[in-house]
């Protein structure tokens, strides 16, 4: 009954028709048994220097090999020679295989480092086998270039492996959801009619509104579970985790020490390891059945989708979890930069709406207030006008307005609204893909720690034999004095990594100090008029330039600093290397932007007693619009320049150079291959594809974007806009490149987002404070407030540009530093809160300068206070857990007691049924003696009369105990059960081996 | 082999003999079964008008009746009788109890409400017996009175329950703990020696160094644990713990449709249930063989005992995990208290210690500097001179010096060390207890909201009668709508509340500002002289009187404010109740406090413009030694005023003179039962016990006292130390409490303290806010910091006091407020920034006040960044796991997969033998066409030969199949063992039922 779909799901190799067309590759020679994963290895040239024999026997038939669980080479001919349950050819293969092996690679005259790999391969490939995994091996044919080592996991296996990793999988039990009633339901229908245009086109895996219950996969319970096929039940990328939880953990004692695929890749016993791909991505003629890579290819990685939403289900099912949250997270960060784009449009409008009715702006250009500033630079600069500054004053007031505060505040609250919206949106995906609950697995420790181990074992032992025979204490883990040279390096070289930061600002800025000198004293009136622009423009893309290698460089280095540290796990060793990354890079990027918010122009001192670097260069000073602007110029160049640079040409030409180099030099080799290739395989195809190198790269480009966005938003407005634009092509981008550029990366679970969520949280937090410097000191916000309510004679903003520029009189001017041409020019003016000349102390900081410090310093007090008032407010209102998702989770909980209490139930009644047959042939008596041996203790219960048969007298013992056997019966047939699923349990009986 | 042993550990009832002899009560009258749950209701007086048959019935004989597992009343009869294996009395009781309740409850006259209540019992009880509880009851002679019924849980309901609880239990596997070697363990043994004193005389449940592993206790796994007696596997806690969880989700559906115990508590229907104490608590003679009881109340709940440790893994074996971590959190905050009150000593001392070489209260008592001060008060005080405040200055001196500072960081820090440190402790306990991944439970809803809910839908069906007919909608919740009466109340409860503490605190000001008026204008000098002292002393004294009164009738409030609320669940109930029982308590506690901290003396005005309050009396002004002085005094008394008054007199003297009360009373109605009664059993004794009623007011009062020790710590650094010497105290009066006052609680598992943590970490957070205040604003710190970096000529604070008093021309003085008898003075002084009479704005604020506010607020910024930065890198740099129980996890984790891996292999190598048997007497082939209906389809692999016998064929199919059921009768086997338990596996195949 169940024999014809099965059937029909096991996909039959037929390299002609439809839509397996491209799937050539995807099983084995027997187009049965799937290709879960495949091994890579280099066949040297050499390699075809073998004995004819070995080459021909292997060159008739491929060499399949397969095997049960945990055969023990001992007992498993008896098993197999006596049971006859166990077929004869798997068991008898083992032998079969480690004969083969031993004759093929033991013969053969290879160098010692490649005869010694080739040992290696033979005893893991043993290992495999033995823990039940199925190999396939290329035809010994090729001579050179890459060999495949393919492996299938059987349906016991996977069971195995899947009990162990504790993977979730659908139940039969399912229930409905809720249907909203009213005008819920009616405003959700009109929603999703709205969001219609926006859905991917994706083969729907949901029911409707039926959800079913999903529960750790057990061998036990296969009856609970919705196998149609035991082919298809557990999908492509989990098949591939399953094997991949082998490939790490199966060891290697005879010929190298170690455990797991990953130490072989890095020793180069293998070269790649990675499960496969769906088949080809493109999709030719009939779009009916796509497989999944065809469907992600078509509506979701390609740039005509970038409005549609992303089947993230579809993703993880491809890639795994925490591929799957990556772009989940990337989906919801640049969902939300949308509101966020539009308040800042709206902000900047605000800001151009403004500018023409804003006082302070009106009167620095008023050209009938005679402000005469004094001179920028000692000599050679005269007196200028303030006037003449009217640009950069109009061009402040854009970004440099009070709608600007509201919307610091605004992107505070938007930065903890997004993590939290994170939050339960990852709480809900870990809930749809039956995440919660997992624990976090056992990790081995890394190659090239158990290489450090095992020389600092070696090392000891043979300091021992020098001093003297002493019993061996077992050295287990490397402690922080074998990492004390590494830990030294790191520090010292982030330490340089540091200096070199600051000295690149730093030279940015004497770049920036020396030049303007030299253009201020150049004679050429056009260029002096140019002196801010050009110096400004042309540092800044310095600037940028010097982040952008710096950045190549750090990354680098970062990942040689870790490697350093000798982390013990990969776990650990991407903690350390996302935090040092992230160190370096924040650095990297942010050093000029803090230089130009917070100390740029705020060591000029003062006419007269200016501060000078080098010998007579004056520190230099802030546009007269404010330090706001040149913030603004530095951190939109900066952030689009990156982006720009960084998306184009690291992320798209670099890759297409590389492939184009390769492919050039694959046409030079591949010629003389081509005759005896046969039309590529799969696993050929994916070989030729960029190994899948981490998603960390991927996460800190965008959380150094998420710091343009949050942390100077105050000063550009835009920022969350040109974030947008370069998310919407940066998803898009990702998912080509994973979809058709990658190989399959092996699916790994992953609950949360990990260490990032952390940073991002870490920056939202300081980004609260970072805004309220800027807005407090950056900006002019305060002084002028202060100005409207203790100053100012009628309330308004009129004689605020009077009021910030403070007296000098020209005559202070030391030696030499005096314009040349003064004129009649006795006093002039410059930006400050100082005492005026005729002041008792004179240049001395005003009682104004005192106050509006105050009122900054009180700003940035209240503001933190508000927005974290405001973050704490919106974390605790939000739950972390939607409302639906805990109901839901309560009723599934609640489901899956009632499935067992029900299983228990029909225990019971089975119990019953059987003990009706039991009696029949068997009498309970003749094991009277043993059931009664641990506590039925006959007549023990004074109080009660003795049982009217013999078996009820112990109510603790006997009857438990019979009751308790019972139950393990009702487990048989359970457990009988499941290879003829649906039938009623009523049936089995009969069928019980007694 | 088993049996011997096994007897051993079954008590027997022998009212007379040792150890016992206390524990008369513990179990049923059989001696054997233990009481693990008590349910008490009242026997009202006429239930003695019954019918002499039942009463003669049940009179003679106690009825016990038991049963086992899911029996279900259809099916019973029929295992029973044939069968054999279930005891037959057994089964035919639980007729025979419907029988019984039918028979005694349905003939009895009783009123209907009480008649009712019987009928409830009736079935509750049998749900009770169905669910697989055994019940005894009293005999019936008791005409009135309390009645009991006592539950036994038997093995299979403990196996069952334990199973669905997850809980988890040690197996026989066991791993040796790492020694330390070298130097830490010569060190460690220093340390025990050291602590031999310190530790209570627990006996030892560890074995040395050997840990067991643990696993969540499973039917099918039974051979793991180490079960030695199936009477004492399970502890009385969890025995209670799982007899709860039964009761707490039976339902009486026939008769009142609730489900569980609170109901029918809440209904009246029971008076109580409580699991039984382990017998007396007072040890007579024979110390050896004490009760876990007498272990605590001899070792831990005594004040003899305060030096030692807790015994805390007693405590939770006791009480459970949840009370367990209440007294582990509060040993480690009363240790962490040491240190701080140490340290709070030293910065004590060192005021002491420099109040003679002080500068600035050297210059305030100096004669020679002749400061006259403006009046205290309009008219009727006169000027006085500065050096009469000496006494005050000096004082302030000793909790105002810059070790405050130091302090007031530290103890930022040690909160959060504090909190580390619990988190590190919480976890190691959750290790040791093996609460590590235990999940949430489902809670079922609380009586009162079954109720309103109830009350709902009759009225909406009656609704839909009155209008007409239509589809009933299920009302499954109550919505908001059915809440708002009970949000509203509650927030205008809590503003009203609010406006009460804040009106409590400004009556005392206004107490304080009239008297102070009042007594300045008395005509006695003594009276004058004494203003300050009295007017603090008793203001304090009326303030600590209303927190009091307050925080009582704010308890009773915030209790009845969340039920009218109709919190769903008892977890939410008891968050919403903490949230608002701590918002008020701590408003309550707090606010004269922060007035006193942050706004007293600061709206005084200045001479010749007071601010006056009502009419005429001015506000009042801080002592002119700082307002850190009256800060400390108002602390010091509130904090010690409401420990000692509420430790001694509400929670020692209030339930001594209960008792006493409730001992009067009973002696007056025991001695008409004196005749018939036995000895008291130990349901009796519990029962005469107060009930648990939570950990909230326990924690609670810690919290607040938290409060004092972080909050204000800056101005009175003694704090820690009196709340060390409280605490010392709190720990025994809590665990004498526990053990011999209040009924056994029901053990609860808990991970954590749980919202605590949470308002902890709040506090702590708050607290470097608070303290940043305190010393920038309320203590002289920044302005002496200020003056002496700016201001001072010399470098020193010579001239401090000078600097910060201002000039004030008394002609200047509104009419009728200057001083009747002026003499010749013309300035006076006070404290005070402003601009003297002779400057162009006098009076205003000076240059320096700007100056000193802007020192202020960039202190507060300072402090706080640091403060958080400093908390941030302990937090991060403190693993929150420690790094030994993390291995010790790791470690678990691989020994349970190898344990279940060597299961595995097992299972295998039994599969062969039994294999070897199968077929001798069972063709494999007789199932050959069903085995094969699933998935094996012969010759399927082409590529394959086909195998030698027709088993081999289908590898995915018959062979793995056969594997399969092989895996089964290895389960078979296990389940079969562990009645015998430590017998080898090999053994038992030949018993196996085939």
């Amino acid at each position: 009954m169940q024999t014809a779909p099965s059937e029909d799901k096991i996909p039959v190799v037929d390299s002609t028709s439809g839509p397996q067309s491209n799937g050539e590759g995807l099983y084995f020679s027997d187009g049965r048994r799937k290709v879960d994963y495949v091994l890579v290895f280099h066949q040297r040239r050499h390699g075809s220097i073998r004995s004819p024999t070995s080459t021909s026997v292997s060159h008739d038939r491929l060499s399949i090999v397969s095997n049960g669980n945990f055969p023990q080479s001992a007992g498993l001919h008896a098993a197999a020679g006596v049971g006859g349950a166990i077929p004869a050819g798997e068991a008898a293969n083992v032998d079969e295989v480690f004969m083969e092996l031993g004759f093929a690679g033991g013969n053969e005259p290879a160098e010692p480092a490649d005869h010694e790999m080739h040992l290696i391969r033979q005893e893991f490939e043993a290992n495999l086998l033995e823990a039940g995994l199925e190999i396939e091996r290329d035809g010994e044919s090729k001579a050179h270039g890459p060999s495949f080592t393919r492996l299938h996991a059987p349906w016991p296996v996977l069971c195995r492996e899947a009990e162990f990793l504790k993977i979730k999988v659908p139940t039969k039990t399912s229930y409905e959801l809720k249907e909203e009633s009213g005008f819920g339901s009616s405003m959700s229908t009109v929603w999703q009619k709205l969001n219609q245009p926006f859905q991917p086109k994706v083969p729907q895996q949901d029911h409707g509104r039926t959800k079913f219950l999903s529960h750790c996969f057990s061998r036990d319970k296969l009856h609970l579970y919705n196998i149609t096929s035991k082919d298809t039940f557990f999908d492509n990328a989990t098949r591939g985790r399953v094997v991949y939880e082998i490939l790490r953990r199966t060891v290697c004692v005879r010929t190298c020490q170690t455990i797991g695929i990953s130490t072989l890749i890095a020793k180069g016993v293998y070269d790649a390891a990675f499960p496969l791909h769906d088949g080809d991505f493109r999709v030719d003629g009939d779009a009916d059945d796509r497989n999944d890579r065809q469907v992600l290819h078509e509506e979701w990685a390609r740039y005509s989708a970038f409005y549609k939403y992303q089947p993230i289900d579809l993703v993880r099912k491809y890639f795994g979890e925490k591929i799957g949250l990556y772009f989940a997270w990337l989906g919801v960060y640049t969902q939300l930069l949308i509101p966020a784009s539009i308040v800042g449009i709206i902000v900047f409008g605000y800001g151009v709406a403004t500018v023409d009715t804003n006082i302070p702006s009106l009167e620095m250009c008023d050209e009938r207030l005679n402000f005469t500033m004094c001179p920028l630079c000692d000599g050679a600069c005269d007196f200028w006008r303030l006037n003449t500054a009217c640009g950069t004053a109009r061009a402040s007031h854009l970004f440099d307005n009070p709608a600007t505060v509201f919307f610091a505040i605004f992107m505070s609250l938007w930065a903890v609204l997004f993590l939290e919206h994170w939050k339960r949106r990852q709480i809900s995906l870990s809930f749809s893909w039956d995440l919660t609950g997992i624990e976090e697995e056992e990790e081995h420790p890394r190659p090239r720690y158990e290489t450090i181990l095992r020389q600092k074992r070696q090392r000891k032992q043979k300091n021992k034999k020098h001093k003297k025979k002493t019993s061996e204490t077992a050295i287990d883990k490397l402690t922080w004095k074998d990492r004390l040279p590494g830990y030294f390096i790191n520090v010292s070289s982030i330490l340089f990594m540091f200096g070199l930061t600051f000295s690149a600002v730093f030279g940015v800025i004497v770049y920036r100090i020396v030049v303007s000198a030299l253009m201020a004293m150049s004679p050429d009136p056009e260029t002096k008029s140019n002196v801010r622009v050009t110096v400004t423009a042309t540092a800044v893309i310095i600037n940028l330039v010097v982040i952008l290698i710096l950045d190549e460089i750090y990354g680098a280095v970062a990942l040689w600093l870790t490697e350093l540290e000798i982390p013990k796990t990969e776990t650990n060793f991407e903690e350390r290397l996302i935090l040092k990354a992230f160190l370096l890079k924040f650095m990297n990027a942010y050093a000029p932007i803090f230089y130009v918010a917070f100390f740029k122009g705020r060591f000029v001192g003062r006419p007269g007693n200016y501060v000078y670097v080098f010998n007579g260069y004056r520190m230099e000073e802030c546009a007269p619009g404010g330090c706001l602007i040149e913030l603004c110029i530095q951190l939109s160049i900066i952030m689009l320049g990156k982006q720009l640079i960084q998306n184009n040409i690291f992320e798209i030409g670099i890759p297409k150079l590389k492939k184009l180099v390769r492919s050039l030099k694959d046409k030079g080799s591949a010629e003389e291959e081509r005759e005896e290739e046969r039309p590529p395989q799969q696993w050929n195809l994916d070989y030729a594809l960029a190994p899948f190198e981490g998603l960390t790269p991927e996460y800190m480009e965008m959380i150094i974007q998420f710091g343009f966005v949050s942390l100077f938003v105050a000063s550009f407005p835009l920022a969350p806009l040109f974030a947008l634009l370069n998310n919407v092509i940066e998803i898009r981008l990702d998912a080509k490149k994973f979809v058709a550029e990658l190989r399959r990366p092996v699916a790994i679970r992953a609950k949360d987002i990990g260490i990032w969520y952390n940073i991002l949280s870490g920056m939202g937090k300081f980004s609260v404070i970072i805004n309220a410097f800027v807005i407090s000191f950056t900006s002019d916000f305060i002084p002028r407030l202060v100005y409207q309510y203790m100053y100012s004679q009628t309330g308004t903003m009129h004689g605020f540009i009077d009021h910030t520029l403070s007296h000098f009189n020209v005559s202070s001017f030391k030696p030499g530093t005096a314009p040349h041409n003064s004129g009649d020019i006795t006093l002039c003016r410059y930006k400050d809160y100082r005492e005026p000349p005729w002041s008792p102390d004179a240049y001395q900081f005003s009682k104004q300068y005192w106050c509006v410090l105050a009122a900054r310093l009180a700003f940035v007090i209240l503001f933190q206070f508000m927005s974290y008032t405001a973050i704490l407010m919106v974390a605790w209102g939000i739950p972390d857990v939607p409302k639906t998702i805990m109901q839901q989770l309560k009723r599934e909980k609640k489901l899956l007691v009632d499935v067992f209490l029900r299983e228990e139930k029909e225990k019971f009644q089975l119990i019953q049924s059987l003990f009706a047959k039991d009696t029949t042939h068997q009498q309970p008596g003749s094991k009277r003696p043993h059931a009664g041996q641990g506590f039925a203790v006959p007549g023990r219960y004074s109080t009660l009369p003795p049982g009217p048969t013999q078996a009820s007298s112990g109510d603790g013992g006997g009857g438990q105990r019979a009751r308790c056997r019972a139950a393990s019966f009702s487990q048989v047939t359970r457990k009988t059960l499941p290879t003829n699923e649906n039938e009623n349990s009523k049936h089995t009986a009969s069928e019980l081996p007694f």
